[in-house]
């Protein structure tokens, strides 16, 4: 099979309906919120994913057994970055995070009863969903080997206790899937097992939301305790100490799909900053005639075209089944960089206007910020980059 | 006289209580408003400033005639950066934009009637002003010359009628500085004039304060509406027609007071970066004695030491009686620009603490984002460089 | 047809082999001339020709008909990289600049008798070419269309009259393809035709060679003049003014397998680092479990990875018979730029062995340089890119 | 004592003679030799330093007592870059490393007989020196206390052994201050001491010259064997086991006036490139212009204007006697970095005419890489000044 950048017609129809449905539905709520999720405003919610299904673009990557398109991550690459245009676009198609990585990792590891309970409201938009694994230091973060939170043994169950934060979606969350330690002290690599735990538990407690820079992500970023936490054996899931290969299920493909969703976001920037310059003059000229402009143009273009390259590359290795731990890494880094300079430059282009609420960008210049931080500071990739990249040569001297 | 880095001692005493100010009084007040000054909180503004007062920090910048310390911009340069180290450090010594440079403006060009009437009770923190110049397009903006807003005579005075947008301070200002055309046509090098216009004229509307990126200057940014709006002949600063010449005494001083200000800013967030890396650890190792975190703690200390020099050597020129006009563009160039990767390295650097409002990091960096395009974006200016340079080889030729 | 990343069987032996070869034949040969080909060393290009024939990997690129195996772009992309993994490497495949991209040139416009003249030995290796286009200052340079050479019309033929320089390989050539103008005047859009013009036509005059920061190029670079060049109607190659139209046919994909070549020196010297930073010790640590190294090393795999798929990319496009105008001037620019970052990275990894001659690094260094001014400087590109990007969105509007 | 950025008359004055200097006698005489001097051209050396005399600008930097004109380092800061502005400068005013370096080490070093004997002719330009401390791996680099060779004790004085490379003007130098471990083992902090080794000492063999990207200083870098080479107590510079605290007394002025004399070469190139983007067109229009050659001139002027604060800034530090390291570590780390972007921009500005050798860029260029790794990498000085600004904050905790 030769090397191939063609999309397939199946998903460039899919991703066309998506575009439309983002231009003709989803752009025109924005004004509404600001922007602005962090507060869950769940009849917004519910008119997105309905508007989604009525022009068949809802939950493009659930199995079609749960009601879903089943696109691989190929196919995802290009219908999210439509759906990222607009930063309520991954909401309204049910694709945002932490639902969309919560699917997958319950697709995978779920049993069938787990499954029916929480995959199936899920991928249906029923209910949301959080992740709690970050934990405020010295717990588990950019290093989550750091893991503090245990789970022990009870009766007919586990006792889960620790403080989890920057769980996103956690407010309003039907369940949470907490990771604990089973086995081990905090430093070690394996020892974590997942949790399902249902919403009502009184053990499970939300002490805040957090005021963070970014405000798009649905229910916003909260700070939770689990306090004597007791659930029962049929809350675990997979199997136990298991939990950090389980981690990795879920943490390749979401880094992929965030960097699929926020290249949206930087076409929406560039094409903010596009339209500006073609009409704002200086100097007698158009912006877009000037030459400083147009490095600002052409550099972002250069940009973008990278960052999706690689994302394709990523993608289509872990769509062979292979991990692609070093592609996944390298594209989550050059993209969430990409992002926030395309961003960064369309607001210089647009000078005034891009740092007021007139125009987008302030709102997409706040929310790209943290993804150079969130699923891995580019530090930490770039150290495993670095690493793979010694043993590999090492291998063959 | 040889060169010389050495901070004079009168100098070093004020900034030193300054430092102290900050530390013991400003900072502690930066919780209740989280850094938010747009709507104007004068209770705060009126305790910060008697607190300046009471020790001995208050309006270094103004003449001894007017109840200040007479610091030249040296002086400035060494004690707006201690005031700088808080949002709020500007506001309670009352060096803050836009007061600050209207001060400087009406010591240089208004008449004594006006002195006494605009500029002694601005000097004391009795009254706040804003200055009208910048225009939505295709007004004055990166251009100053696009100038649209009309000044005509009429019997004992003139009629002016214009918009203006992004006149921060506008809402609750006293007076504003009013910036039309008496002749030419917009994209004439010549032809403006300067107007006090005092906050009761019914030809003065503020129409909306903009929603911006940034938050912390006092009163906010607003579109204001000069609709038939009649003064007398008093009200022109200085002479008609002259008014892009007085731009300039106001805006070389004015963009280094910028720069001296968010320089404390950049100070500040290396101070919380360097006190995170010191107590959180990865990997088995405190962040500030990994690689990766040592060259972002290193870029800052360059880009600090860096930006302190080229910004003190304006002040230099400028003290001397000189126009300055490629230092000023260059010191306000590089010190927007560093103080962006500054605080973009500090965020960084403390990861998910960094991008949250449990360190005032996320606030410092939308705060100073705009900065690369307020008082001339970097693009502007880099022309203007450029176009100086070439003109100097030229005459070496 | 799917998004595809893998490389076709016959495309990864051939690459294998061609790997192998440079291994174990041509870096061998590298300390004989240290990478310095300017002189033209006849012997060495017969000996390694030779030995690339029996190795099976002579001359991928070219037709079966002419000998070749008949590989597209893409399959080019993956063998010239390995090829351009030692400076020596292209001249033994016969697949250097300018003469591949001559091949492809005479390949695409010459006519039967002009092939089986100029195409079979130059494809054989049996004779070099040049490509006689730019001009200096005030002609053909970044802008082509500046053309100044002239040819006339005389009887049964032309008369070309004209300067040109950085004429790669012209020492030594057996034809030139030059580029005179026909009709119009310097800075017409149109009006060029290209000429086959023999290397003993006596109006045909190499006035020197010029010295230049690299010295890779088989025959260097020389200053060329027509000087009453007389060639007959048969030297046309296509049509009259139809020169330009033939310069974007071969310019397309020649630089794209400019890229290649230069991507192969990328991966060059990053392994001479990665080799180097696995050995030397600082600080009692091997420099590449240093942070600051890690991340020099992370970012030339990031940048080398982003290069391949931008590469791949523009390839993929022109094998689609497309003209890929954009997707060829981004590779261009990027793949330059990452070509250049990953030899000053690997240079500075090894210090002063870096800068010595004791490593190929040094020379690489100097070879790489011009890259982002062959084939058009990065700012033409770059204002290419705007230009383009800027009408596609306008289409939009 | 204010801040203060004018320089004294009499440093003007000086600077200003040296400046004609350079023009009228130092830059005619670089085409004879191309920049080359690895080669250690004699008669050109002594023609120069002639012609320097002549011009009353030898050796400004020498206390008066050995016929130097004694300017402080701010004072040498202005003389030095206006020397460098020429390759050959900093030779004709026998300034160039290393033997600039060895006078004042010897100044404050040496006792009365050995200053006769070294640097009295040293200072006349009569003979040359070398100063032998960096080794081959694994001994001192990058980290000084990896020091391997050897002095150990013999009667009536020290047998010295171990090999040396990268020791700059060895070849033709009179004699060599040779860097010895006398106690302790490589690792340790301390225990090194100096020794002054004749050129005829059986004992020290120049084992090769090192071929370099660089190719600019008098004599070249060779490799350097002390084989059994036994010295006097004489030969003993300073005290015994204190070669450390010396180097430091070396090294510190000795990146700051390599900074210097680098700066001028920056603005050579600077110079170069407007002047050719004045005179050269590209699209109808002088490159100086298109916005995006206005871009480079205007990034290489800031980054000129900061390089030479923070040069000053450091000199000014050393001048007040205290020891600078910080600032030391700043003023090289950037200016080294800042040098090879201007040239390099300035090759870029000039495309094809900046890359042949009919311009001085393509020699500058590969002069100046090497900065970034002599005199301590980049990465060495952004650890230590992460550590100093940690160290720093911590102290004020």
């Amino acid at each position: 099979m030769p090397i191939d950048f063609a999309v397939d017609e199946n998903t460039a129809r899919f991703a066309e309906r998506v575009r439309e449905f983002v231009r003709d539905v989803v752009i025109p709520e924005e004004q509404a919120c600001d922007g602005v999720l962090h507060d869950g405003p769940e009849p917004l919610r519910q008119r997105l994913q309905r508007a989604a299904r009525d022009a068949g673009v809802f939950a493009p990557h659930v199995a079609p057994r749960w009601g879903g398109a089943g696109l691989d991550l190929r196919g995802q690459a290009v219908v999210f970055e439509a759906a990222g245009y607009s930063l309520l676009g991954p909401l309204a198609l049910n694709i945002a995070a932490p639902d969309e990585g919560n699917m997958h990792l319950l697709a995978e590891v779920a049993d069938e009863r787990q499954q029916h309970r929480y995959l199936a409201p899920l991928a249906a938009g029923e209910i949301r969903s959080c992740f709690a694994m970050t934990e405020p230091a010295p717990g588990a973060g950019s290093d989550p080997r750091a893991l503090a939170t245990t789970a022990v043994r009870v009766p007919g169950g586990w006792r889960i206790d620790g403080r989890k934060w920057f769980i996103s979606g956690a407010d309003g969350a039907a369940f949470a899937i907490c990771m604990a330690r089973t086995s081990g002290v905090p430093g070690d690599a394996g020892g974590a097992t997942m949790f399902l735990v249902d919403a009502g538990n009184p053990g499970l407690k939300i002490v805040r939301n957090i005021t963070t820079l970014d405000e798009g992500l649905f229910g916003g970023h909260s700070e939770v305790l689990f306090d004597g936490c007791v659930v029962g054996d049929d809350a675990v899931l997979g199997e136990v100490d298991r939990g950090f290969a389980y981690a990795q299920v879920r943490l390749g493909p979401a880094r992929l799909t965030h960097c699929m969703r926020w290249l949206g976001v930087a076409r929406r920037a560039r094409d903010v900053a596009l339209d500006r310059a073609a009409v704002r003059s200086a100097f007698g000229r158009p912006l877009d005639e000037l030459g400083m402009v147009q490095q600002l143009i052409a550099d972002s273009e250069i940009d973008i075209e990278a960052a999706r390259a690689l994302l394709w590359r990523a993608c289509w290795e872990l769509d062979q089944g292979r991990p692609g731990a070093q592609e996944t890494s390298i594209a989550k880094t050059f993209v969430s960089e990409v992002v926030h300079r395309v961003v960064d430059r369309a607001v210089q282009i647009c000078g005034a206007l891009g740092i007021s609420a007139d125009a987008p960008l302030s709102r997409l210049y706040r929310e790209v910020r943290p993804f150079r931080i969130y699923d891995g500071p580019s530090e930490t990739h770039r150290w495993a980059i670095a690493r793979r990249a010694s043993k590999a040569r090492a291998a063959l001297r």
